[in-house]
């Protein structure tokens, strides 16, 4: 039964104060782990357990830190695991030695090289030297191309990886809906374009960038936001339709001197000005950036699986 | 000096009324190839003739048809070429037996397997066989990966990339202009989007396909419409906003029985319905189609010249 108008406008407006869906990525990633884990138990009982390398050249404090953070990844699923942390005067040769090492140890599935290595080293050469079949991290031609041919042997960057998987955890339908990418990199906006678009996906995607006209118009054009800019809280509420999902990779300092170390991290998104706007969000932090070391482990398991089968 | 109210609206009908850019491909194509001819000819006299080899599998006749087309064009530019007719029973040993032979042979800088093969050949399997330097058609996933990661070495399919050309030939910026591409197939649809949003073009680009949600709605959003869809005259009044620039990609037989053959060819396009709309269009035959086999000589050209530089 259809109920009166002023029965209708009163549940609209209900709904518009119903609570917005905060998307939790540190739950669906712990989640994700627990199911890793159990594989991974498996795996070991058949004699197979996934490795992961991570090479960091270099003493940048941040790399460190992710460093750390795979690495103990890792540990705590029962992963085998490699560090390899190289001075910051490594050459070029020196580097794609251990790389060929690290191809042909048959303990190691996975290789990643922390980016950004120092200013010398060809990052993109380096990468051409690992192996595709061990490349996590789905940044080498091989695995770009399969990503485009939809083949599933591929491997896909972690990131973009990591918001399909929020999407399907909280049952988000991207078939058939229009989803606007905002950035157009290798690491999220392209790879992401490309997960959404797919014949598994079937959603209209659209990638903005830099150089779109009127982006805050095409994005209230989207059922679903990928902001991956780099730009500290640019989508506002000026670029959000009523009941839109909003996944913000952004991972910004900003300057806050309540904060003790004189900085805050915020999102591409203003999560406050947002939120009561959209279905469902990712909050930064606790949103995307703990899905992308759940789906290096994936990977890594991934690699593990199809190296011997 | 801005014209009183009365004049402006006049002028606007005027426009209205001022013809449509028809897009002719064939003058396009027909400038390309003089071009072509001018810098294979330096190339000869420093002693390099680009060479393509061209194989059918099989006696289709549509097939047989294009084959005689690229063949022809070769002969017409100086090209030198191979023309490889195998039985419909050849097997995928022998295909790839005479793949690896014309990787190998330093006459032949381009080689396209004509598509489709037979049933029994599995075509992505010999692409991968052809060196990557070679794959004119740029269908191996190397050029794939090329593509999305901007790398000018790689090779771009031939219809996108023709349509690009058409686009340039015209005057007509892509920058910061919203393009629609329905169709997301390897050979148009994925490539034409990658071109589109790439830093050279950086077109603000949708791509639409069967499950998506109001297509001409969409539609009506785009500056630019890149049809590569395969519906015949699907693209009507309703998906074009005026002032659109529209590309049409479909080659369509549907039943005519005032015509000899008992069909006619048109394209994704209801030309007449949308023409008085657009700034510019493709008619078909006569738009993109005459494109692809000037790319296909440029291609060679280029993979001759990165091959024997």
């Amino acid at each position: 039964m259809v109920p009166p108008i002023s029965v209708r406008l009163k549940l609209k407006k209900i709904n518009k104060f119903m609570s917005t869906t905060i998307i939790d990525g540190k739950e669906v990633a712990c989640k994700i782990r627990e199911k890793l884990a159990e594989e991974i138990a498996e795996l070991k009982a058949l004699g197979k357990t996934p490795g992961l390398a991570v090479v960091l050249v270099g003493e940048d404090p941040a790399s460190q830190v992710y460093v750390g953070s795979k690495v103990r990844a890792c540990e705590e699923l029962g992963l085998y695991s490699q560090k390899w942390e190289l001075p910051a005067d490594t050459t070029q040769e020196q580097l794609v030695e251990l790389i060929h090492q690290l191809n042909a140890d048959e303990r190691i599935h996975g290789i990643l090289v922390q980016s950004p290595p120092p200013a010398h080293i060809d990052e993109e050469a380096v990468i051409l030297n690992i192996d595709p079949r061990k490349d996590v991290d789905g940044f080498h031609p091989a695995n770009v191309a399969k990503l485009v041919l939809e083949d599933e042997e591929g491997f896909v960057p972690c990131t973009p990886l990591g918001c399909m998987e929020l999407l399907k955890a909280y049952g988000i339908s991207t078939a058939g809906k229009h989803a606007v990418v905002i950035g157009r990199s290798m690491i999220v906006g392209k790879p992401m374009a490309n997960l959404l678009v797919s014949k598994k996906a079937n959603a209209t995607v659209t990638i903005a960038h830099s150089r779109t006209a009127d982006l805050p118009g095409l994005c209230r054009t989207a059922d679903i936001i990928v902001a991956a800019v780099g730009r500290p809280e640019m989508v506002n509420a000026d670029y959000v339709k009523e009941g839109a999902v909003v996944l913000d990779v952004g991972i910004n300092r900003i300057a806050d001197s309540s904060r003790p170390r004189g900085y805050r991290i915020v999102g591409d998104v203003d999560y406050e000005a947002v939120k009561d706007k959209c279905s469902a969000i990712t909050p930064v932090p606790g949103g995307v950036g703990p899905m992308t070391i759940a789906m290096l482990m994936a990977n890594t398991v991934k690699a593990c699986r199809q190296l011997t089968r």
